[in-house]
């Protein structure tokens, strides 16, 4: 392994002399500190690293990685999704010019598939919001930019963050320079208490806390979800301080069973900017998401318009509008589920907890419980999503993940990359279960566990 | 025509009383002044009108739009396109859950077609770098934010920009709190003394003028084209004042004709971040770009990567990567054309010369010689790209283009939407050609003169 391990490869690739024809003198302010300082900040690198350590070391087996499982694409189904679409259209009555248009050109800002996506989340989630409030995203990060740059205005609005914490959250306020505090996770969500005295203290400094981003069921990276008590709490802690909640919840519909209502679904007060996605219940490579932002603008002169309006014209600037081809597959999707993501979702979310229960019996297997109590190791039992955390008694960091990786053929991930300040997550795992065959959890829980093993043997 | 014809149709559109469920108190934080400062920019609207102003005035031709003409447009290529490419890495030895995987997954950041891009580029442009010092984008929007984010780190660095102005850059901009500075651009690109006195007025200042943005060819809004002396000059002036030039250059491949180099091709001292668009030469609903930065970046340790490589990590938190559908049609249009886009587009190219000398054909009928001067009326004489400027002696602005589009069915842009001071453009007008049919461009110019006419008679 090299020395950093967050480095990706491509950022360590050297320019192929003599392609190009560099003669003369390159700008002399290119020195990393002459670049915006969010490219000196580690958590950029972390989703490059977690896209590619996987590369590095093809013999072993991947915990890192939080893709989907690719077994139920088929690349046929992209021409079918996508011709599905346009015939739905010509059916509805559109002309063979204006299916063109759609597909060819420009397309509205807020995107064509609004009315679809809203139609989805009423049968799907309970969210029952008008089309014009829903902005479709090139992704989840796009809506997460998006948000942030439209609620964040200056240097004293502070954005705070359920940690461990997804870093696409932690990177796109790092490039809109918006300070970033964290709030430690409970194994039910968030402790209301330590969202209060972090609230009160941002106060206390004269800040603005601006907003709170959470990822309520089966958290990136800790595998926790919110109960519907804490949601609640929340909910009225955001009231009272006047706090908008940023939601973000891409493994409902590829969880199995029933879920709890999402934060946006009971927000009665229109607090909550629902970030969606749709990597996970369609597929990553459409880069599709989108958000929910049913909020209303006024200005002096006693106009309005939507928050959603006001995102639409920031993605203007960001991305123009999101892919076409894109977002027909995804409508094409939609329709062939009757409207339903949850259902076309159904066998995926069943093998996903599937593949969980057997990551967690392979635990029980290795650390049996008088075992795992006099070695110090514990786990969460997550039902749904991608990931569980695994606590250790030694430092989980960049030299214990390469000895693993080298030693073991077992990769995992750091909960340290996870935390922004760096102060949290030392002696936490990451495991994602979800883009691995069921025999490559058994024998990658075991090589983990020989992993664990040695750790604890050496100290 | 509403009051303000810049606030796109769906920023004036009431939010629907009754759908979602909103019974408590939103966020209180949400009046238009809480919110980031670049929302009550007005060239963040300009991008709404232009897509949106058409619509509004049906009967009317408009010449706002700078939409490509969608004769050429079959849907059916699109399948045709993505089938080719994925029966081109089969034949090249992808196995089918390679395929696959590049298709459905997340990939890389920097995208999976840039070998492709950069032979096109050879092929194309004379532009030899390596497929390495390329970022695949999601459109040249997000080329020009990575660009921006990467490069200005501090509140004293200052963007230069050649004006009138493309709006998208601006917007980028202001999203960063980057400070722009206009530089008035002249018929033959950029005066170097002009751009001298500008830098030296940020130098004086004790600012860092950073980078400048240029639209060498057939400029948007303007139609102006640099010429190849002015090039080699704003190098020098680049290299002199240690500043990196944004080059942006959407009309090259679909202008007839032989064009200078980019200045990227003649760019020896790697000073030139070449923004790509895909929009023009394929079509504007894949949303497809790229960005070449083959600028070395070093950091105190020794270490070395590519400029591509940061701006790579940066969108990690934008839009982790280009879909991959869009990519792959992309990459099906290049296979397809042998690697040329040039040759791909050469009958595109042809039509919108043709489009342009129409235009200009019925200008110089309705304004005979004689009696363009004693009007005071002028325009340019572009030979490519899809604008022309027309001068004209009454001042070019909302009130005028709300006459025009009801009383004359016939809509422009108003020059002075594309000055980010707000400070200039006022007698002058955009006409844009390119999505127009030639009969349009007959009757839409012979109405606009007739606008023209009143508009001097009335005074």
């Amino acid at each position: 392994m090299s020395t950093d391990p967050r480095s990706g490869e491509s950022a360590a690739r050297p320019a192929r002399p003599g392609t190009g024809a560099a003669t003369g003198t390159q700008i002399s302010g290119l020195r990393k500190s002459d670049l915006h300082a969010c490219l000196s900040d580690p958590m950029l690198d972390v989703m490059n690293f977690l896209n590619e350590i996987t590369d590095r070391y093809p013999r072993a087996i991947s915990f890192a990685p939080g893709r989907p499982h690719e077994g139920a694409f088929e690349v046929e189904d992209i021409f079918r999704h996508l011709r599905s679409y346009l015939d739905y259209l010509s059916q509805q009555g559109s002309s063979p010019a204006r299916i063109r248009t759609m597909l060819f050109q420009y397309g509205p800002t807020a995107g064509h598939i609004r009315e679809l996506v809203a139609d989805s989340l009423r049968a799907d989630e309970g969210i029952d919001v008008a089309p014009e409030s829903i902005v479709v995203t090139v992704g989840c990060q796009e809506a997460m930019l998006l948000a942030l740059r439209a609620l964040f205005a200056g240097p004293r609005d502070v954005l705070l963050v359920s940690c461990p914490c997804y870093v696409g959250i932690v990177g796109a306020a790092r490039l809109l320079g918006i300070p970033v505090r964290a709030v430690e996770e409970r194994p039910d969500g968030i402790a209301c208490d330590d969202l209060d005295q972090a609230l009160q203290a941002e106060l206390r400094q004269g800040n603005r806390p601006r907003a709170l981003y959470v990822v309520p069921d089966y958290n990136n990276p800790s595998g926790n979800t919110m109960t519907p008590a804490v949601r609640q709490e929340v909910l009225e802690l955001a009231e009272r301080y006047d706090i908008a909640i940023l939601e973000d919840s891409p493994y409902r519909l590829v969880s199995p069973g029933r879920q709890s209502p999402t934060l946006k679904a009971i927000d009665t007060g229109r607090r909550v900017v629902h970030l969606g996605s749709f990597a996970k219940s369609t597929f990553p490579g459409l880069r599709l998401g989108y958000v929910i932002a049913d909020q209303i603008v006024t200005d002096g002169s006693g106009s309005a318009c939507l928050l959603a309006d006001e995102l639409a014209k920031i993605k203007s600037m960001v991305t123009v509008n999101s892919p076409s081809v894109s977002q027909a597959i995804v409508a094409g999707i939609l329709l062939g589920s009757g409207g339903r993501l949850s259902e076309a979702n159904s066998r995926t979310a069943a093998r996903y907890g599937e593949a969980l229960q057997l990551a967690l019996r392979q635990l029980d297997r290795h650390f049996p419980a008088a075992r795992r109590e006099a070695a110090g190791v514990t786990w969460n039992r997550p039902a749904g999503g991608f990931f569980l955390t695994v606590r250790v008694p030694f430092p989980a960091d960049d030299a214990a993940l390469a000895r693993s990786a080298e030693q073991h053929n077992v990769i995992w991930t750091p909960m340290r990359y996870f935390f922004p300040d760096g102060r949290g997550g030392h002696n936490a795992i990451r495991l994602s279960v979800s883009a691995l065959e069921f025999t490559e959890i058994e024998d990658g829980i075991a090589r983990f566990a020989h992993f664990v093993d040695s750790e604890i043997g050496a100290r």
